[in-house]
Order: C-alpha cells, then structure tokens, then sequence
C-alpha cells in the first residue's frame, strides 16, 4: 500500500511547479513504464501490480528496486482513470547544449499549449528519427503527466529545448530553411522536400504569432479538399513532416 | 439562467443511452455552434452569452431563437471546463442509405475506442473531401460531445455509418481495394496511390481485428526512420489519407 506521504509526492508532481522544484516526474501506464526502464532516466520510484510484474517482470533490469501496489493506489496517486500496470517516478534529465547544424532537421513549436498535442508531436518526431525538437517557453511542459502519456515512450528518446523561439530562429545562419504553414505557402505535394532546416508549427487557436512568422522563410500548405477550415496541430506536423521524409525512405 | 430541468436534460445528453432515447446531442463552443447554425441540423435549444452575441449576432440565422446565459451556466451544463461563447441542442439526423460506388473512396474504422481520435479523423475525412466513412459498431459514439469538440464543425459535413464492419467489406466486390496498416505491407512513399476503396484503421491497442483483416487485399505501411513502435490512430490515418490526395491535388 501506498503511504500517504509518497501519494502525496506523486500528486504534487502534476504541477510543473513542484515538477521543478523536486526536478522529478510521473510515468504511468505499462508501455511508458517499461520505455522509462530501459532508458537512462535515472529511477526514483517504482511502485507496479502483482498482475504487471507477471507478464513484464523479466525484463526489469537486475536490481531495479520496486513497490508492489494495488490498482487502487495507482489510480489514487496518479492521473490515470485506470491503471493496472505500473507507475513510476524518475529525475529530469540535463539537456546537453542545443547544437543545430545546417544538416540538421527539426520541428519548433510556437505556443502550443496542449499536453496532448505537445506528447502527440513527440511521438511523430520519434517515429520519423528526429532525436531533438524545440519549444517556445509558453509551450506545454514536457514533464506534463499528459504528455508524457500522449508520448507513448518517446519522451525517453526525444529532447525538448525550451528557448526564446524568435531569438532562436534569427541567429540561425540565413541558409538554413525555416518553413511554417500558411494559406499562401506552396503546395506541399508539389515540391521534392529533403529533410533539412525547421518546421515551425504554431498555437492550436492563434497559429504562428507574427514576431516568429517574420523569421519563417519557406511557406508552405498542406493541400484540402473538402470543409474543414484546419487540421488539429498534430495531425498537421504528422502530414508534413511524412511529407518531408519521403524522399529519404527506403 | 438555466433552469434545474435544462441542465439535467444536457447533463444526461452526455451518456449514449439517452442521447438515442431522446434523439438528440449536445454541441459546445463558438466554433462548432457556428457550424451547427449553418448545416441542416434541426436545433432543439440555443444558449450564449452576451459576449458571443456581440462577437457573432451576425452570423445567426434570421429567427434563430436563443437565451442568454453566462459562461457559469454553460460550464454547469456542458461538458467544456471552460465555455465563453455557446451551447447548442440539436436532433440527431437520419442518413440516407451508404452506397458504396467502385469510385469512392472512405475510411472504415474498426473498434475506435476514443471519441477524441474519432473526432480528429472525421475532420481529418472532412480536411480531405471524404464525404462518409464507416464504423464498426464498437467504434465510440459520433454523437459523443467529446467527438463532437474534436470534429471542430466537421460533424456537420462528414456522415458516419455504424454496422457490422467484416460482413460490409465482405460484401464489397472484390475488384474493390481494401487497405489495411501493416508491418508486412508496401511503403506508402513508394507506391502512386489513388483516392479510391476502403482504407481500413484498426483499434488503438490492438489493431485491425482477425475477421476484419481477413477482408483486407492491400497492405501497406507508414515508413518509420526512429524509435516510436507505433503512431496515434488518427495520426496514422492523417498520413495515410495524405498519401492517397497526393495525385490528386492540383
């Protein structure tokens, strides 16, 4: 059983706040709970099901040092409305310095506010190989619980630089492309793409804010065909990136 | 101010069983009310605030009957933790009859569990001119007002037929091409793919069900390049759907 101490801990570290201040998280759920143990996220607590340990205990590593717990207590510490897995809580990581080359391809998130969106994001960079995205400071947090849930693992595999975006962008040499997605931009089923420079992709509501938009050099479109007035930030970073790529696949 | 009545009749819109019962959904915020006054939905009850009036008394149609509430009430009725614009009670409309043509081209999903990856791909069908897309009649409710806030509108243009999912495809002709997602299929990037047939997106945890793969002639696969065993349903069909408009956009 948990005690009340430790429930107490875990629900603090909802909020970034008490993230920050005790520079730990909370990954939930078996799939994010497994990824976090074979990454180098350094363990602070493990606290799994009997039913967990069952199917996924052969691949702890040796030595991991765990609670059994009912599926009661996890959903009483955490944020999940179930979960019979497990819950665990580690140390943030030290990013080492941002270093972008011109070689380099990346995704920069202007203000996007969503958790979900924002963890959703993180898997699609994970998925097409991109090891480094950066953020806005106003973005969500990272260490969110609901992004690193939306992450589905990634979180241990892809890094978020929080920096001042439009600082960031300007002192990028002028060779390095920086796309964002506009109504006048181009055809994006019309250019041959090689995965190189930044994609800019802005807040769900307000899109690209005009202090960023002034550093975008490349516009570009997805193209529609029926009603919608716009996809969800997600499903468009999914698009274009997939379209950036396919020219690198093999 | 709402009354005691009004609230528990939204209130019980929320659960599926009432919704069929009294034929009727519930539909939140400025942008989908929007969409709401302007489609061929028959509007039940009407509630926004001053503010939203201001902002969009204009776009009303000319005897659209509504109240004035404040963002409290809205927020005491509706589902939103935040709701400054508006709240809409609206029928639930018949659909003619599916006719599937050799011609068209649709998405059929099978046991998509989250209303908000069901909403996200409807505007996603909508963004890309599908008219209909089928679902399994596990697949989370259309009228659900999670899926309802994630269409953002897109439910007033895009029909979604529930059936029995493996007897529907099986009855297709079988000079039809039906896609289904897999490790074993052809890179999308490679093929030259056109906007015809079925593409089939299957559960979020388990993927296309044994009795519905069956029905599946064409395997395909999104090409990874990174770490991520998998994408997000809606995302994955975001590409996927992209994949197939490429020829087509002009």
């Amino acid at each position: 059983m948990l005690s009340k101490a430790i429930i107490k801990y875990i629900n603090a570290l909802q909020v970034k706040k008490y993230r920050n201040q005790h520079q730990a998280f909370v990954v939930e759920g078996a799939k994010s709970v497994l990824e976090l143990l074979h990454s180098d996220f350094e363990l602070q607590h493990l606290f799994i099901t009997e039913e967990f340990l069952q199917e996924h205990g052969n691949k702890l590593n040796k030595g991991t040092r765990y609670e059994l717990v009912t599926e009661q207590d996890l959903t009483k510490a955490g944020t999940f409305s179930s979960n019979n897995a497990g819950l665990a809580v580690a140390r943030m990581r030290q990013l080492p310095n941002l270093n972008f080359k011109p070689s380099d391809f990346t995704i920069a998130l202007d203000d996007i506010r969503d958790p979900g969106n924002l963890g959703t994001i993180l898997r699609i960079a994970d998925w097409y190989g991109i090891k480094s995205i950066v953020c806005s400071e106003t973005c969500a947090d990272f260490y969110n619980p609901k992004t690193i849930s939306a992450t589905m693992g990634s979180f241990t595999r892809v890094k978020a630089y929080y920096l001042n975006l439009a600082e960031w962008l300007h002192q990028l040499p002028k060779s390095i492309a920086v796309y964002g997605a506009s109504l006048e931009g181009e055809n994006l089923h019309r250019m041959t793409l090689q995965p190189q420079g930044v994609v800019v992709m802005g807040n769900e509501a307000n899109g690209i804010r005009p202090e960023i938009a002034r550093e975008v050099n490349r516009l570009i479109k997805i193209p529609g065909f029926g009603g919608a007035e716009s996809l969800n930030v997600a499903t468009a970073t999914a698009i274009i990136i997939d379209n950036f790529m396919r020219h690198a696949s093999s």
